[in-house]
């Protein structure tokens, strides 16, 4: 959900305090049209942009759905300063929403090409101040949110597993989260998964481990326990992890590193 | 300038209700290390984001320096707690701006390569929530700000061009703005520009030209009128626009497709 | 984490514009004493209360600890005038956790007389504004917080099963949420406790049964599927739902319905 | 007057990043039922709560109004999703309010059985974040808001008096204060009332007295001046208090221990 | 209290994005200087102003200090680049507040002329967002606040006597407030003044008369019951003012139409 | 353009916890009249006021507009309690923004006199949380809001000039700040004006010159290069600066020290 506080916030940046250029009197219509082909998200942001400063939105498109170059994506009519005004940070953040999106969608697809269930899943490296937005616009490329926040989801790390054991630390945590919380152990070498899972976690990452290790470490895993595997995974390398039977493979880049996806805003007819 | 209420924005969207990962006791040091060359930015971001949870900053690398992989730009000491809670907001904001910058000085580099003078310059195409962030990086990176709002400069468009011919567009504005305020004047026609120049317009941005046709319109323009190419160009193409004798040539993609710079936070000895 | 907008909040409802009566010269100490036995909590929030107008907060309780009457929690030091300011909203935030710890002590002291392991769960039915403070407050009582918020876990409610089915509502929210997060289906026939785990449930909900219905449905749960009763239940009828082998008893009077526990705040010798 | 920013941090804390429990498509229709019978308070939250998020407000209750279980006190139409993630926020905020008012009632007509006249006052007391709405359930419940906040009234306390003696201290806060605020004067000896009456007080607070204290302190009061008696005092003890001539009667309980009144919210027919 | 949201909000005014103009290296002193004698008020928001940028305040004067020409009124000390940040709001706020201050100021001393006892008020014809500010420049300016919020006092205006009658007017509003609250009565005709003290009015404004018309009204009027001249009173009719014999006597040009007071901020020796 | 979080905080320092007084049920109409000639601003504002409570402006003047006595300048329609809780800040606010509208008239009109082309100016001398509606009040008195911020325009001044020199430090900021921003001089000596100019700077401050001195500066400068005189500046001398031949003309004056135009708001008819 996006708050007008946040929404104040883009219009301030962007606007400053006397913009004269868009003091232009009369209604008009306007309307979003992507420039390359992609996936859209960011839609409901968009809605409470032009929203805030009183304009219509006409008509949308689904975040998750599969544009080419020319697709309208988005409708909207009223007072022109205000539609004006919007416009820029409308398309700033659609397109930034749909970059995250289509590169997700790239990643999925190229996993789906050798694995028709792995999880392609999201990380906290997003940027500040649209965790929201960006995590949505996982979702709509295919992907999977990841934990949302430090509170959604345990993560053991090696700091913890250095001053308690594995074993020790799942059992500090379990005791310390509701049972609404997941718990997932990271670990470094294969034989430590089975260990992990023994232990009580609900989720093993297998970091920074190539291919065929990460084989390896599912292999040991007992049957309730998910994999996920981290670290460093392009989308050139995606497919080799597909195969590894993890279920979940994580990429920070869909967030942190994805090229904005081309918009152009027109008016009128 | 980064206020509180931005920095309390990016603690909550990353830790949620109920944090307990990182309730750990005692003190601890941490440092930001790149995992790859590339030019730094953000940093006074970085230090109110530690600074927020009472964490001191040891050492900071002035942003614009060039760094390689295993620099170490920042050095903090305080609660561990507090300093694991910071780590992951820190590196998300720091490699953001540094990829920004680092992306910035490659434009730099490569029109430097046959021009001393030229601007690279970003635009309004910037994240959401992170505009002034991003300027500060593009200037990091040597480049210009361009206008940091639709305040700060007038930008005569087509639709006013259209609706109240050039010069009157430009007297429109000249009116209504400060005098502290200038005025560019976008064209699309090569004759267009010194009649823009002559009706008063500071500068002059050719848009979508190819370079061939921006020296042409370059060459049609008076003394003291700046030049501003604009319109898709690339990495690749800069040198290309750097030759047509523009003042500036602005590209979006410095500040809407930079991937970010890789650092990791290392805590302890 | 407890973020200075709220405080501010708290500060400005409670002074006003023009409080004259703590216009007091000096410094001066104080300290928090306890009027009844309880368990404190809010400690991090009184913290924050004081250190917001510039007091040292010299010593503190740990959240959770059991207290007489008479005990002394937190010791400041600092501006008469800014001590004075700050005591009755610290009282008060200490007052109102300390009572949410406490109701939760007793619900799990009254379960612990007959299982070693049930935990004593929160709901969604906290007071505005305070979420994240009464879920803090039930974990110091010994209790658990139940999900945070809406999208900390999924919990399949009868109009989902209306509209999709039972098996059909689980697979629509496992496609829809990430692997970290759990998913909780709520059934108010016990026949359908093990319906919903082989469906895929973590766990089962059982609604406002009777203590012999919920041993019934527990009974009839595989393996590895957490059971939680819900529904009406109080300290008084804690014991009776503790013997039925279910995993969480959740009681939203935990949080809507704790009285204040008694605090006085003392300031000088 | 409830502001949109407090909203937004109720609708924060409660869904979270990413809620998709919620997202169903279509209209609804809700209505709010009491569970027990009690008064209505908090409508004007709930309905800046349906507000936010776009639904309409069909029908409410006045603040105020006595309730039997089964009553419907609120009915509401919109979209589905944004009538779902509404409606715990309203249930608590009403359920809250109405929890003060009732304890209110019950107080005033305690009361009412001896005296016609005597008001029932909340405290500063209140829960942090809703100063506002408490005091406005106080009222709803027949009670008396006593003052809303520091700068309301002028309190001069045993410090003070310790400090500038009784007079001194009246004269003191007299200078200091608007004619359009009240002096109210703590005394915890019945001779000292009318001392405080002579040096200018509005009202005596008499401290911590026995009803039958009270009632001394009382008879030596001159006519104009109100008394008021505080400390300690329950529902039990309320009438014994009534009967002793004093004009206000406050009681910190009604705000910070009143158990939330049961409510359920139901949608569609 | 001035809270960090409203600094926040001064420094983003007057900052704006991308300042380099103060990017000065170094420490720095400064102090603020007068260049007009007058009154003194606005020290704790200016203390606030550097406080929120880490400048040290060395030296401030108490508000309500008389000042002449060349007084230094607050020193202060730290990052060059903080102190030339903070300067201009700081010199505006001082001199706004000092403004209200010293015009305050000449009405009390014009008043006390004639008459050793009446007070000066301020109204609520305030600055947007400086309420706190300016009442508290009056009362440093020897003024009174009057009413800081309607929340404060019961103000009965024609419209309420138009609709309830006199007596019926105050009797609903007796009913409705705190006994902590005053409730002033709007008169226009000096036969209303006591039949409104008789029907329980705190204080009568006698609106808009003549300084003899007023004289009559307050002849009328019994003990105890406070009167007040209001409307279109300025520095030259106050002494006619101050002879009617009324206690109070309010002005919306304290706070609406103060001239600013002159000072300069310098920096080092 | 003015945003809800400084609407709120308006309605929140007037109203207070539980305004009573305008709890008057019912609709009614307003209007908003002058009661002194001028020119009206801050409309803008006024309709935000209005429209955060729920009440329909249906009419409104624009800003700039020369008005007489009696002048309807506002016609609004909506909930009675909403209206009168709405109409207190409404007035305060353009109260204001015609005071500094009318003044600035007053200085453009003397100015007009003797020079058609000069423009007067305001400075960043404005009443803190208020910069923008200031000067676009300006703008309605058909004055030049000059810098709007520190970063809209580089200001040189006398410490730069001390430290880098006259040449060295225009240098220094070219470097540092866009294109698109202007830089302007300070200069204390006429001689030093043509030294700026050469130096690049784009319009030169003359500084607490008399009129003579400052003709004499102005003689010195070249063409394409602005004049400003600053400093002092009254409604009594603009017209002998209007004679020196400058571009432009500041008064802090216009902002820090206008009086507030006098309307009254009516309801009903």
């Amino acid at each position: 959900m996006i708050h007008d506080s946040q929404i104040e916030q883009w219009f301030r940046e962007d606007l400053g305090h006397h913009d004269v250029t868009n003091e232009v009197p009369g209604e008009t219509t306007g309307r979003l049209v992507a420039k390359e082909p992609g996936v859209v998200a960011g839609m409901a942001a968009a809605e409470r942009v032009f929203d805030y400063v009183g304009v219509d939105v006409l008509e949308t498109t689904e975040d998750g759905t599969r544009i080419e170059s020319g697709d309208v994506v988005l409708r909207v009519s009223g007072p022109a300063k205000a539609v004006l005004r919007a416009e820029r940070i409308a398309v700033n953040v659609v397109g930034h929403a749909s970059g995250v999106a289509s590169r997700t969608r790239k990643a999925v697809d190229a996993a789906r090409e050798v694995d028709d269930e792995v999880r392609i899943a999201a990380t906290r490296k997003t940027t500040p101040g649209l965790r929201g937005i960006e995590k949505r616009a996982v979702v709509a490329g295919g992907g999977d949110t990841h934990r949302l926040d430090l509170s959604h989801m345990v993560m053991v790390k090696d700091n913890h597993v250095a001053e308690m054991g594995l074993e020790g630390a799942i059992a500090h945590f379990r005791d310390r989260v509701s049972f609404a919380t997941k718990i997932e152990v990271e670990v470094e070498e294969p034989e430590d998964a089975p260990t992990a899972a023994e232990a009580g976690a609900d989720i093993v990452l297998l970091d920074n481990m190539r291919p065929e290790t990460t084989t390896e470490a599912v292999d040991l895993l007992p049957g309730g326990v998910l994999a996920e595997a981290s670290g460093g995974i392009t989308l050139a390398t995606v497919p080799d992890y597909a195969t590894t039977g993890v279920d979940v493979i994580s990429m920070g880049s869909l967030t942190h590193s994805a090229a904005s996806l081309d918009y152009s805003f027109r008016t009128g007819e």
